[in-house]
């Protein structure tokens, strides 16, 4: 699927997986509005890249990552004809490794109270665990698909007002805009420490974990979200670096709780990332969700993903949860920014969203600080509903 | 890891991935108690098992995996010398299959009733959704280990009596007997009807889910278990298609709440399967759950979890859930055998269990009703508990 390319400059040299035309995939690095083909860029890395997917980079683990990353910034910063380059705008991305396992987290405070405060008015909006540990489940891996692709609405059960069970499409999609982390290799179990788990990362890809509410509020008791979230999760078709982002660390929120010794972080302090979200939806922002308010880590969802022993595999993904920040405008999904339906925003055209339409494009763009103060973006991820069956 | 053979007779003809010595691997069919060296035997097949693997026969889907078990069979029939046969002995067994996703369902009433007794006395003990439709959720794929591997006991946090949050090896580590299906090509998305889905059943295996009960309660409100199951789960390394058990089609138990079409088996009414299960720790027999007693059945439990679009991929496992019986004795799990640890089963040897010890070694094994009044057994599940770090 085509997207609109964003100028990326020389520092943040984003993966992508991509064809020209009906050619065979190639592994791709954005480099200002182009695509650089790595594997002819750089001959020795051919065969590492030769299925067109970051598969085989993200085994090798941290060395060989930032080798290859430190030798294709050197080819862009010194070589500036002969680059085999292709204009952004002529190529297909797909997504651009193979998700291993997926884990979704819940990590912002504000949307996990928010979302207390709509369902259990008048207790604690925080699940007695939230400031103990990052809360996450796992999603289905296989139904992770590439920004531009579209989303059918998803069929299901739901429990009716007047206590009817029904079947049919969903009559409450939702958007959740998150910051999903892809992980690299080499395989292995946990437990990692934060700075093992901090090696780990290998980039970032902004994500839409697409949500039935009306299925989920009914399946969700007593094993979590199923086909409430299974249908379709989007993803940026970029896998911008951590490196790349490094200048975009910053301190989390104050923590609340101690925090146990194998999440806690306050001996390094610049967890956290300050990356400015934007939702779309048409050509109309809704919400501009603040990354840096978020409880919990990077590395604390991934040290917790694996503290008991669980296999760590290059390719896993695992995502923030809906990214939220404090004020209105803010929310990272709809059930937020409409109070559950309740409210309903007003778009431009004067229509109404209580929650998604068929048609209703969804994007999520972000930016990040970057060197000389000026702000780099992430890579969008974008998909449009289309009417379910 | 080798495991001991039990003697396949030679209508089972199920698969493994085995290797001899330092050899590589190969995939393999049990007969009697011999492993058929598949690719030597069928040299038309040996491109596709050439990885060791399962991987290109559950892509191809149902038509491929018939005609590779008829020519299995026709060999194994007419052909009784020079066959490339290796005693079950000598061979070490892998994981036979790349899992793709995992989802564990919560299929036995009695399971879900008993526990929801323990946990919420005096109420309805069954989750209000839980006879309209398969309640499931996700697990993670990279956890699943072959039959004899060890199990590390899992290091979490868990909330103490007095309400101090700690961390340590689980205190409360479970087995849960559960019965596994393999899903075959091709790759799609849902819906698919129970007779699809049906279809794209390629084989069974034994698994058992182990699960840290402590760790569980602190974590999984609101979005069900994560680490408390994680860990490891175990599946044996036999995979018996589906059609050795056409003996074992029975009757699912009555429906008491009407089922919307999707789910509705009544034109149907073989899809469910008798398969008598034992659960033992060490030698001695601690449980024989009865897997005819499941509400769900395995069509419905594939066709539920795709029912909203989700995608379907060979290689995807989905198991039934702990399998437990109505009576005292035949409970899948052993928060259910000892009331969640306050009435210990007693061994042989006079110790007693509320939960695993280090060194118990749990074995899940099955026979199912086979060819001419015989009964077949199912490849065993096991593994052994290790202290954790």
């Amino acid at each position: 699927m085509t997207s609109a390319a964003p100028d990326w400059g020389t520092t943040t040299l984003p993966w992508c997986s991509f064809s020209v035309d009906d050619g065979p995939r190639r592994v791709g690095v954005g480099v200002g509005r182009s695509v650089l083909d790595a594997g002819a860029a750089l001959p020795w890395l051919a065969d590492e890249v030769a299925d067109g997917t970051l598969d085989a980079l993200l085994a090798h683990g941290p060395d060989r990552r930032d080798q290859v990353r430190r030798a294709v910034a050197d080819l862009v910063g010194t070589q500036t004809d002969d680059l085999p380059l292709v204009p952004a705008d002529d190529v297909t991305l797909y997504l651009p490794w193979t998700v291993r396992d997926y884990v979704d987290f819940y990590a912002s405070e504000h949307h996990a109270a928010a979302v207390g405060r709509l369902f259990r008015p008048g207790t604690d909006p925080l699940p007695a665990a939230w400031k103990h540990l990052p809360i996450g489940y796992h999603g289905r891996a296989g139904s992770v698909v590439v920004s531009g692709t579209d989303v059918r609405r998803p069929g299901g059960q739901r429990r009716e007002p007047d206590g009817a069970v029904t079947f049919g499409p969903s009559t409450r999609l939702d958007l959740e805009a998150e910051v999903g982390f892809v992980v690299g290799g080499p395989a292995t179990r946990g437990p990692l420490t934060l700075a093992e788990a901090e090696d780990r990362l290998f980039g970032v890809v902004l994500v839409n974990d697409w949500s039935a509410r009306d299925l989920q509020a009914w399946e969700y008791v007593p094993l979590g979200p199923f086909l409430g979230k299974s249908f379709a999760t989007s993803v940026s078709a970029w896998v911008v670096p951590m490196d790349a982002l490094r200048h975009a660390r910053t301190a989390p929120p104050p923590r609340d709780v101690p925090l146990l010794p194998y999440l806690d972080d306050t001996s390094a302090p610049a967890g956290a990332l300050d990356l400015a979200l934007e939702v779309r939806i048409g050509d109309e922002v809704v919400s501009r969700p603040p990354y840096r308010a978020m409880y919990w880590t990077p590395a604390q969802m991934l040290a917790h993903s694996c503290v008991n022993g669980a296999a760590v595999r290059p390719g896993d993904l695992f995502a923030s949860g809906t990214v939220s920040g404090p004020a209105r405008g803010e929310g990272g999904a709809l059930i937020e920014l409409t109070a559950n339906g309740a409210e309903p925003i007003v778009l431009g055209d004067g229509s109404t969203r209580a929650f998604l339409h068929d048609g209703d494009e969804v994007t999520v763009s972000a930016t990040a600080p970057g060197p000389a103060g000026r702000r780099v973006p992430l890579g969008e991820v974008r998909g449009r509903v289309v009417a379910g069956s």
